[in-house]
């Protein structure tokens, strides 16, 4: 069996920057036509020199000329409209963390004041700039994205006209949110369409299932997969690969995130199949982004095969998801 | 300051065996007058003679002459009433595990078919012997522990004269049956007395409070120190201290355990101080352990001061709970 994917994004995306970045780059432009990159670097990309520089490197690291970067800003206190104004021909979105809630995200807002952030907010509103989320609160790991909610439904009262991406929503509490208001969409990743609790640490502990948002309940994954596998159109793939050396997840002192950009749409292939919505894919890894993102690009196949893979041990320093385990389609 | 603890009593220890059993012994024979060891080897404790060739290897490892190692028996579906005949005199408990639900678990029970076990458990009940059950379904990680809750309640309505031990309780669910019940007791780990599920992976993952039960949650966790605190007469301290190699806590597949013996007196003095109730220290690590298991011994006392500890990195190949942190009592 064949399956041509044209254009896959993957609409959330961790590059990293140096090494990491000369490692994992070239994992995500193989197989996808653009991604969305997270600009949570130490420090931050913040400014429009950030922006261009970090994307220069991207695309050299990328090595070859049929992936786009779609780039983001870190949304900091000192983001106002004037430095929106110089960004916007430049990013897809701004990326807003609460601070301290994952990996390289101190830099990010202590307290959500809309008033204060009215400015920066319409702006975005009139030009169609997504306001990129991190939807959790700094409460109990389990709670934290449910008691988030509240925030979306404000935000999205206040702001109808701002596009607001829940990102890699990982709980039924937000998904319910998105047939509610308009103007909330979001992304969701492979890992927590495939994993819960019992996965990370049910039985022995793997430190590769580990991230944030932490992966839940057997009822959320449920009503997750609904989503994709159904293709809600207001739902992208976004895969929050998250690049960590081996030593780094391996230890006694674990950081935050799962690297499965190499082999996301091999196990999207084998959940969709599985379901009998193979259909529904295109939807899901492209056309849905397009439409949410104003995506215009040239098309580029990707093209997949019912054919076992096996996942190798390691990429470089990083270890994937699913290592030296078998997935049931390969690229072709 | 200086605390004096007659006989402290850690009824719920691990050992293991050869090198492991070297390893930590003496860091249990030190500080406590004696322990209720698991027996959950591999193969586990099944007889007479693996209890007392078991017993001999514990007393040689431990180094020190005034450490009792209170003997148990693991419940596999081939215990009967002639082996448990054979083995009353040499036991203080009898162990029961579902199968498959932690470390070394396998030959547990894969049904609690009380008709078939009724024979034993009358036996115990005659001979005043507990049943030490580590209370958990395969359910759901967090769900778990509360889905036992009815076994643990038919039983104590079916056996009412048998003495059944809730292990190492980590739910507001299974405190609760403690005085609903009059032969349900349990004892209580230091680790979920301080821990919830946000120390574990909140933040960062650290696999050394990785351990079955699974930590909890904050209401949880408040039961627990409700109950310890106020030295509720039918709960003992149990470490349920499990060593576990650094290699092996630290990789890709975890084992479950947190090895805490050294320190758990040091850690229960600065917990039960900071909240005013070290005057009753002495019943939850003694003296209701010395009634609910009957326990006759002469005295040796243990003491401790207040002065900082700087807990080490590691003893031999085992990373302590806290390593590198300091707890402010010592040993004397």
């Amino acid at each position: 069996m064949r399956l041509v994917l044209n254009s896959p994004f993957d609409m959330h995306l961790h590059l990293r920057d140096n090494e990491m970045l000369e490692n994992v780059a070239p994992l995500s432009s193989i197989y996808f036509r653009g991604g969305l990159v997270m600009p949570n670097l130490t420090p931050p990309i913040f400014s429009k020199d950030d922006v261009l520089s970090y994307k220069k490197r991207i695309l050299k690291a990328s090595k070859c000329d049929d992936f786009e970067p779609f780039m983001t800003v870190f949304y900091s206190k000192e983001l106002n409209v004037e430095k929106l104004q110089q960004l916007k021909d430049y990013i897809k979105a701004v990326k807003l963390y609460p601070a301290g809630v994952t990996t390289n995200s101190e830099s990010g807002l202590s307290e959500l004041d809309f008033s204060a952030m009215r400015d920066v907010l319409d702006f975005m509103s009139n030009n169609n700039i997504p306001l990129s989320i991190h939807g959790e609160t700094n409460g109990f790991i389990l709670d934290r994205e449910s008691e988030f909610a509240p925030i979306f439904e404000n935000l999205a009262k206040e702001f109808p006209k701002l596009k607001i991406i829940m990102e890699h929503i990982s709980t039924t509490t937000l998904a319910n949110l998105l047939d509610k208001y308009e103007n909330l969409y979001a992304t969701i990743t492979i890992h927590h369409l495939l994993f819960t609790l019992d996965d990370l640490l049910g039985e022995r502990l793997n430190p590769h299932l580990f991230c944030k948002p932490i992966v839940k309940t057997y009822k959320d994954r449920e009503t997750l997969l609904n989503l994709a596998l159904n293709a809600h159109e207001k739902v992208s793939f976004g895969s929050d690969s998250a690049p960590h050396t081996k030593s780094s997840k391996e230890c006694a002192n674990g950081s935050a995130g799962i690297f499965s950009s190499p082999i996301a749409l091999l196990c999207l292939a084998e959940l969709f199949e599985k379901h009998n919505k193979l259909d529904n894919l295109q939807k899901f890894v492209s056309d849905n982004a397009k439409k949410i993102y104003d995506i215009e690009l040239s098309n580029k196949e990707v093209v997949l095969v019912k054919k076992d893979f096996l996942v190798p041990e390691n990429y470089g320093t990083v270890v994937p998801m699913f290592a030296n385990k078998t997935i049931s389609w390969s690229y072709e």
